[in-house]
């Protein structure tokens, strides 16, 4: 996992890449287990193992912190490229971005604050964020509609004297089940007579408001990512101040697309260290496990598992490479042919690895003894969650149609 | 799924499946959201839902019990063509197969024992099971070695005087955590020195014999499948009389054998069963939902998956109808290219249309609110269990290369 | 290949089969190379073979003729279940078909002169065909239209007193090169303000018109399948007699559905030959040619090659025999959902076995040395002859859809 | 397909780029019809289109030569990253490698020459194909072995006095139907009982050598690819001067060594531009092909097709240009990792994108009409060609395999 040289990263990426490589192999990974037996424990599934805030407080220390977000005074000032290298590590180990302080959809979060975020909202909501003293949700995708088509949310946000009051019924809401949970960020509608893209608008609503109800944790193919996990949430009135809604009414949309190109190549750079990591997990079993006399690493359909793997990794990591210089280059709306293209990619590519990796490493590979499955079910959720591949494939063709 | 006249199917297997149809339709499948919620309840995650028993009484009386066993006297008689689409139509739910007393890995037990029990074991092991009032699991697969390598096994069985004394890991064995279950049948060496495939015997082991360890239950991507479960399990030691050992010492492979070509085959029909309801629910799906102003169904990919799916899904039920023929004339031995073949397709087959069915739920098809994500996880369970698709591959080619 | 006993063939069918098995094993295969031998002679590109004729002459002897007709005056009186697999064994040479007169397109002219020709028709046209001794040609698709939609077709059918006037242009019109041609048959508009389905009609053309110009031979990828060949053709008026149209005005449609269901299906059985075929090279390659000191049916690579392609031609031909059933009991409407099945299907398995089966070969596989990349350019073609694909793929969902 | 800004290419490639863009753009495309006519004039198949000696004259002044040549004095002395986006706009055209005197085999030829040959033989045989006066051929794959186990090669080069004879037959020898063909570069066995890589040499035969037969020109799925042609030849006791042996004896291996690693990625990087053409004439026929009312560019399975593609693209480019530096940095034995991953990546990427623009284009795909039939028969034959993509699948998991 040498950093291309391809590519032009900066002798900052250079150093934090070591400095973080060393973190995660050292410390992160072997914590995982801890971070599991805590949470196994009776009555403990919706608190946060204490390693956690150790790891996060060593982290700050050696200077991993908030590299996701490339304004200098509120994060580490790094460009999408030289971010990515490292949000790649990060992704090896479920536990590891929260530890860096670089988890979704707090990331988001925080982008949106420091874009759109009045001084005030940036005090009260954003800067405990950037210590990683709260964590926060976003609050978006609805059961009852296609999501994938934004236009069609539905949850009301309505004018009601010096309060804005919010219905509606949210669900994987990731983060939602956290204990530290301090606000959500609501998408929803506040002129349903205006243009399609311009009925929405977006809001702080704390998690102590009245109305609001975490309904119940949602499983990902059976596992419920504690203690983060992903929620149903109701909003049944609730109301919140004015001043908590964000930028402008109106503007949902435009702050949603701002957020979701960052966040959909941020997706993409951790899946492409977790099919290294699963990668990695096979090329070790099949150097270790016997069967009909030989090591699995000798057997010709696992050669064919194993090269064609990393063909899938490097070619996904270049893509993902190039989609965030360009990022850089020309910001979101610059880029979204690119974005798109490692959105459909990746998430395939991992899916395609992890199951190779699953059926080298046979029972162990579905069981909980491996990190397979949690990742295979990650990776699934990726081809669906920020738009379906099918929206992306389609707005992907549709604009090389319409060039020219 | 209309029976296809292109099979001799019996009359007697016409009204069962009209029956069974009917039953799991009107009975089965409406239960399911109960048996989910019982297991919900706190305390109960390893109990029964009493719906079960009811279910099983009224299966009984409705004549739909036991069809799983060719043999007229201890099962309903029927070839394995007749059973065929009726193991497909239990398929559809995952807790139908025990409605009927056709369940994993109870069924595989039940012909162990009617082919090699001797009359004591079967009045006293076999009879119950049988009437439905006990449950069995079959160990065999071992954490430590690679199993698909039978000859790999480990687990010693050691004549002690009067009694077998079994020392061994296993996982992966299936309803060992169920509150009724009975008895272990276990596969392991009694004798070292043999030649590989004479090392093996097979031994009935009760749960209640000291030294009998069920050490966790394990999760099958996130799933645990309670109440039935798949667990570790420790035998340290555990001491069983002689007359527990099954058919003769050095046996242990030729049961295995035996008992490996239905079960194969049987999982392979629930399969198709299964894959079609994923395929049901799509259609149904992509008629109602609206996305981007038009019903799913309307859209090209959404169009493409829904007919894939059907053509994936009618072959492989043609290809399993093909084996289950070649099963009834040749015996395990004379359609094991047909049975390997079905092996190696109808997990893929599955994991490939439910994972299509996901991609047209969107975010409700990786939750629980849909049967899809624990429906992915068994069929991506069994491109491992009862043998990898690898050996499945190698084995057919061999015997095609040989040939001539 | 042999004929599966489980299945409900005819005992007719039975000894066919046995008969065309040997006469194609015997007589047919050896003679592939006389027939290259003489087409690569200069001159004698587009001339007939002489051992074309005489296996027509044994092949007739031997009662293999006509099988494709169910028609027992004019045919063989086969159901397509019967023929299926003697069309199958057909399809393993690229020559066979015709010596036993159950060649595309004049199987598809006989069926519709024997269907809808008035009895001179029948006299004037059809019976020479019958009797293998002159051949024809069907001119649908155009260069100019998305033939696959056929309300597309531009080719104007214009009555001019006594006689019709055709005026278009055709390609891809298989058989136009062949010397022995002895008419088209034309699909036109006679109705241009007609309801879409209602505005062509079909219509037979002599190759001796004035106006009728075999303008080239095209080549599909490299090959010009000499001596039939495929041409453009242009129609600039040519005139007919009025009693040379088919069945009436406005009915082109109606035969054209008529014709394809079979023809397609046809299709699809030979490709399960030509499949075939390509198995048994790549397996018999696998035995003998030795690369990095062993046989290459030894490397997991080619194993797992030969085994999925053993598992995709079974379930291609159990899909057919199963349409093929379906279409004797339900006719084309009936069986329409099982015809676009298969012909989705048996292409595309063709083309996977085939491209392994090169792959296995190596070099050879790709040149003339080989039936290898012949068959499948003739494999790709059937993904687009008689609708691309995705024109069966949206009918077939649509189809699914609709039904409640 | 403009060069991105991001990658570090040279100024001179940069303008370069422009250059052969510009003149494949406006003189070689254009070009391509009276190639192929002049080649279809009654026996001209296998004479040089004058046109190509224009646009050769053409491109040398323009400054567009030997551009693959790293070497300064002999070639234009840039880098492999830096030939790699001028080898992808050469791939477009199958002509216009040669305009360009960048065409294998003649380029891995004037590479051996350049490192291995003696001055002598730099002045007889290099100099005339650097000016592109004469042309070479590569003699090394044999009909009889297995060609991609390299020490199977059989042919012998037996010394007798002041000569080398040599004995064997080849097969698939690029350029040798070629008039200008001047001489090959044959690999033999000189040492049979060296240990296996120090067996064989390379030595130069002049095509007017006795002894030497060019057989028949060999079809690549039907095509011929005259007038460069792929031949069957064969050496009977053909004797030439001692001084003609490159390098030393027993050095055959160490030579090809260096020639396939610089050769492969050569070819890969000319597959990209051809499926970026594919693509392109993809994206233009979805644009203006109307079916079922609509163009191909508004239904789904079309778009699908044409998003994939361009994620399959950019990928495989990123990859080679990856290569391509791995390659500079660290010659053909540090690169050889990434040289095995795109010669498995390229060819399949390239058969899929074309094999969509084939399906796009219907009956218009596979005909001579388009380029399309000959370039997908070109990239399948380079999933063989260069050691098939077993044989690459197993080195690249071997290597990763064995690192630790």
């Amino acid at each position: 996992m040498a950093l291309s040289p391809l590519f032009p990263f900066s002798e900052r990426t250079r150093a934090l890449h070591a400095e973080l490589a060393a973190f995660i192999r050292d410390r992160v990974l072997p914590a995982e287990a801890e971070f599991d037996a805590h949470l196994e424990q009776p009555g403990q599934r919706w608190t946060i193992p204490p390693v956690i805030e150790t790891l996060k407080a060593e982290a700050k220390q050696r200077g991993l912190w908030n590299l996701f977000l490339p304004d200098p005074h509120h994060g580490a000032g790094l460009s999408n490229l030289d971010y990515a290298p490292l949000a790649e590590l990060s992704g090896q180990s479920l536990i590891a971005p929260e530890t860096i302080n670089c988890n979704a959809p707090d990331t988001g979060n925080m982008e949106v604050l420091h874009h759109y975020g009045s001084p005030q909202q940036q005090e009260r909501w954003l800067q405990p964020l950037l210590m990683g003293r709260t964590r926060s949700a976003f609050a978006m995708t609805e059961p009852d509609v296609a999501s994938s088509d934004a236009t069609n949310i539905a949850t009301r946000i309505e004018r009601d004297g010096d309060h804005h009051v919010v219905t509606g019924r949210k669900w994987w809401i990731t983060g939602a089940m956290d204990p530290r949970l301090d606000f959500f960020i609501v998408m929803g509608v506040t002129h349903p007579d205006a243009e399609p893209h311009r009925r929405h608008s977006q809001i702080i609503v704390p998690k102590a408001t009245p109305g609001v109800t975490v309904v119940r944790p949602l499983h990902l193919f059976g596992f419920d990512d504690a203690p983060n996990g992903h929620a149903e949430v109701r909003f049944d009135g609730a109301r919140v101040p004015l001043d908590h809604l964000i930028a402008g009414e109106g503007r949902g949309f435009e702050i949603a697309q701002g957020r979701l190109g960052p966040g959909r190549i941020h997706h993409c750079m951790r899946l492409i260290g977790l099919a290294q990591r699963a990668l990695d997990a096979m090329v070790s079993r099949a150097r270790t496990r016997i069967a009909f006399h030989r090591p699995l690493a000798d057997q010709g359909m696992v050669r064919e598992a194993i090269a064609l793997s990393r063909c899938d990794i490097e070619q996904a990591r270049l893509l993902t490479l190039s989609a965030a210089m360009k990022l850089d280059a020309g910001g979101a709306r610059g880029a979204k042919d690119e974005i798109g293209m490692i959105k459909i990619v990746a998430p395939r590519m991992a899916q395609r690895v992890i199951d190779r990796a699953i059926q080298v490493h046979g029972a162990l590979g579905v069981s909980e003894d491996s990190f397979l499955s949690k990742a295979y079910a990650g990776a699934r959720a990726l081809s669906l969650a920020d738009g379906p591949d099918e929206v992306h494939l389609t707005a992907l063709a549709k604009s090389m149609v319409a060039v020219r």
